[in-house]
């Protein structure tokens, strides 16, 4: 395993690292009964995909919308009646997904080795506070850094680049964590070391040449690596 | 139904639109039992999405690479064993993909109009000269035209924009044709006239903006909308 002692900065990023995007799960399966799983997977994935598409179609739009628009593309894929009202009730939870149960204990450690500690995360910015306020974790982050700033998502290098620019540090100081696969290979070609939190055994690395300078299975397993 | 006749060059996308990327399935099935329908379709998924997180990462590689990056991680992800030899025949197989039954009579009825006929995907070259081959509608196709020569993926206006200079006309001349409805936006948002194949009548719309200026459902619906 890689360490690396000269880390200054840590950036997370949120949605399926911090924040457990499948927690809206059980809200799914209560207004869509026998399609929970599937309605939250296909969403997830339709979430990224447009990010990717408006991307490159040059037609931003923000994280906030781009994840309605998927939902209502699953909604119409799974041949599901979305009502204003349940269209409501799931697009508010995403402003209180639940929190890993590393994520707080991770956090705290890992401030104690005096790493700094940011995010960088593709939500809108009122996403990206509501979560972290429902999560507990708002005060062990010295900046939360959303791509809404320059209307860019990852894996765009650009976004990875605000990093040292918002916090004032070199790309050799910044460590970026994620569990994303994808997420670390952007990094990584950004030129970031990269820590991937690989939260499922069975999750093979993406093929976009890479690869993570170490993988761990929690955020509590990262102190070690990159504590001073 | 909208009509425009004053189309004068048709441009297709290749992969799902002329060739049936799912006629590799049987051999996937073949050489992994029981996992045929899954990897074919996983497969797809993730080379459109390699396609996109790679120009994103200012990482070009060509189709035929991604692809077979693709195919790896798949494999990995099913815990399948990819042999080499295995590898190479599912390779091969992108070289002589099934054409659609549409596909030749739809452009010969469209030649007939006058229409000029074109090719605009992401394939590497020599995977696109395979198939039109393969599927014998070479002799009807004017220009074959691939992303490669700019090293940028669909839905990049750039892409879309190529198609104007390599035929010498203007953008509210180009009709552009695609199964994939993510493919119909981004032309759309590139600004041209779009024509979205919908293969499956259960496939919804992508929530990309920019919706097709008709729908139909086999390319041998296409002359009656634009003939001359």
């Amino acid at each position: 395993m890689t360490t690396d002692r000269s880390i200054k900065v840590l950036a997370f990023d949120a949605y399926g690292t911090l924040f457990d995007v499948y927690s809206v799960t059980s809200l799914c399966e209560e207004l869509f009964p026998g399609q929970g799983n599937i309605l939250a997977a296909m969403w997830r994935a339709k979430q990224l995909q447009y990010s990717l598409l408006r991307d490159m179609m040059n037609a931003y739009k923000d994280f906030w919308q781009i994840t309605e628009d998927g939902l209502v593309y699953c909604a119409n894929s799974l041949k599901v009646e979305l009502t204003p009202g349940k269209r409501r009730r799931l697009m508010d939870a995403y402003l209180t997904l639940a929190a890993f149960p590393d994520v707080r204990p991770g956090l705290e450690a890992l401030r104690e080795t005096g790493v700094r500690l940011a995010v960088l995360s593709n939500g809108h910015p009122k996403m990206l506070a509501a979560a972290a306020r429902s999560a507990g974790i708002s005060h062990l982050l010295e900046r939360v850094i959303s791509v809404d700033e320059i209307k860019t998502f990852k894996p765009s290098p650009k976004v990875y680049n605000l990093i040292g620019s918002r916090l004032g540090v070199e790309r050799h100081d910044i460590g970026f964590v994620s569990s994303n696969s994808w997420d670390i290979h952007g990094a990584g070609a950004a030129g970031l070391t990269a820590f991937w939190i690989q939260r499922s055994a069975l999750e093979p690395s993406e093929e976009l040449g890479y690869p993570a300078a170490a993988v761990v299975r929690a955020i509590t397993d990262l102190p070690a690596l990159v504590g001073l």
